[in-house]
């Protein structure tokens, strides 16, 4: 049963800032959103004088002091020490793990919140490892691309599982019922790609989900076309795609900045263009697509940038939003189940041919 | 002993356009360095009219006439059964390998090519697999990224050699006596990133190299800061960040064309900033860093890209022209050579303390 309003659990104190951006950006959110309640978790005094500043926030919230947050530099063993049933991040998690809230939404480190989640939270039955999924920005809109830095390595059945997670993720976001899925890989080699991919391609191949269409195989510069959906890949390539491609948008609006400043006449040239320099700069602007949500676990729970600003938490807060209103957990559990059908069904069925080698 | 002239291979048939363009490329390329000649490979009825046109690169090349050629979608397999011996892929290589050229430069498939080097040219005496490295525009200049997509996977001995290798390049492309070296990782996890790395990690700490200096851990984002001279990660990871960055790079490219397009005060803005775009494609032109290195082989080898025009095929040829005249596999020989003997010592000295996490 959907509750009437969505019960939103905060870590007060996450993210660089903390609760000067998770205030003010969770009254944002209200203001757009009226039908939600917040759990919030941190220093009454710190937070309490925040609150006051936001009357109708206040009023659609309860507040749990605590003393103990999770600093931003803190490892994950440290913050478990140190944290666990006690923190403000903890305490979000609990809040969602006993039933209080429908989401928990934290700023704070991210290694740190992975940890607490999976111990707080535990993963769903079928599931050995979370994931982090990111929304990717892209020409024809925006994929889901997972995953970007959970865990590192996957064998083929941890390639399916994020399949069905990230699509049961893009449905709820891009409003897509079976979203396109591509398995990232490289096209340089003959023998493309790394043996577990191939064997992943194979599986989801023969898993036809009706949650999922497998597209096959991507490479890095699909992504930002948006060829597929969902984009799947294990942690450690996946973040350093992420990374890599933050770090290029970034390269070039400093070069874009620069050369708009090298003369008078750029200089003008930009008063003339103002309005579709602003235009450009809200299509690359992070904070629309703050919000990665961890994947995999008894509960949901989302990744703020630590570095958001109101605008930005707030953004995180509409992600978390929509994954409870469009039952995320529902889904997920659903198309995990199909596809383990499917796979005791093929464990079942005479063997078959083995299928052609992948030639996107 | 240098030789006088830069003496240089070309496969006149590769990349998507063929003779068209590598011919053009070569004389544009001989008037801004008279002292080179050309040992070109290709079909004499396609390569033999071009060359009419160009004079001064006539007299400066000798043509070999062969009617098989190597295609763009051919399979690496497929190139060497038909083009062993016979392709002017094979005999540009080949040309390198007999010592009548010094490098070999071809925009011809890059999984054929590499197939094709391996066979001929042979892997150097130290080096297990060959890797690819490229020039990666970054906001301080210019790093090298290595390896972009050659072979998949890594263990920690071959990341020092990717490491020895891509210094000894970057020492070449930039001007550096000592480049910094830092290794692509992931910065989530408490335990950060994978095995080999860190263990690689550890051996670069130890190695204490002439020739490079390593930096420690870096993320996808940094590599377009420019913070090290060379990244090192192997194949898989880095053709993913390379052509995930090409992706995102075209993707803003176009978002600001259409922004420039938008309105007339756009198109007004556009005008006046005319020569401030100018230099921002100028600084985003790919045709400026064209030209893999095939590093790891006995012989060097330059990769174009395969849709390169001629100003994109003369940068690759001038990339190709600098490993020569720096001496390059002397470079990486000393390196190597260094390096072996830093481990077998290491290997015969009295077991040290294990060394301390990475904590870059």
């Amino acid at each position: 049963m959907m509750p009437q309003k969505v019960r939103i659990a905060l870590d007060a104190m996450g993210g660089d800032i903390g609760p000067a951006v998770v205030i003010p950006g969770a009254a944002r959110f209200l203001d757009q959103r009226p039908d939600v309640t917040f759990e919030l978790f941190g220093d009454q005094a710190q937070v309490g004088p925040l609150l006051d500043q936001f009357p109708r926030l206040k009023a659609a919230s309860r507040l749990t002091h605590t003393a103990v947050w999770v600093k931003m530099g803190d490892k994950p063993s440290q913050a478990l020490r140190q944290g666990r049933r006690v923190s403000s991040m903890w305490l979000a998690l609990d809040a969602v793990k006993k039933g209080d809230a429908d989401v928990a939404v934290s700023a704070g480190n991210t290694g740190a919140l992975m940890a607490m989640s999976k111990f707080c939270l535990r993963t769903m039955a079928q599931i050995d490892r979370p994931a982090i999924a990111g929304v990717w920005p892209t020409l024809r809109g925006q994929s889901i691309v997972l995953d970007v830095g959970a865990s590192i390595g996957a064998d083929a059945g941890h390639y399916v599982d994020l399949s069905v997670m990230g699509a049961a993720m893009a449905s709820v976001i891009l409003g897509v019922e079976k979203p396109t899925v591509g398995l990232l890989n490289v096209g340089v080699e003959e023998i493309k790609g790394i043996e577990e991919v191939k064997a992943a391609g194979r599986l989801l191949r023969e898993l036809d989900s009706p949650a999922l269409s497998y597209h096959g195989f991507v490479e890095g510069d699909d992504i930002g076309k948006g060829v597929v959906d969902v984009v799947v890949t294990e942690g450690f390539t996946g973040n350093i795609a992420l990374k890599t491609a933050e770090g290029t948008a970034r390269q070039l609006a400093t070069i874009l900045r620069e050369a708009m400043s090298s003369s008078l006449m750029a200089k003008i040239g930009y008063l003339f263009a103002r309005s579709a320099f602003a235009t450009l700069r809200e299509k690359m602007d992070p904070r629309r697509v703050n919000g990665g949500v961890f994947l995999g676990l008894d509960g949901i729970v989302i990744k703020s940038h630590g570095g958001a600003d109101a605008i930005g938490f707030c953004g995180a807060i509409e992600t978390g939003y929509q994954m409870v209103r469009h039952e995320l957990l529902h889904r997920i559990r659903d198309a995990l189940a199909h596809a383990q059908e499917a796979r005791l069904g093929a464990a079942s069925a005479p063997v078959a041919e083995p299928s052609a080698t992948e030639t996107h």
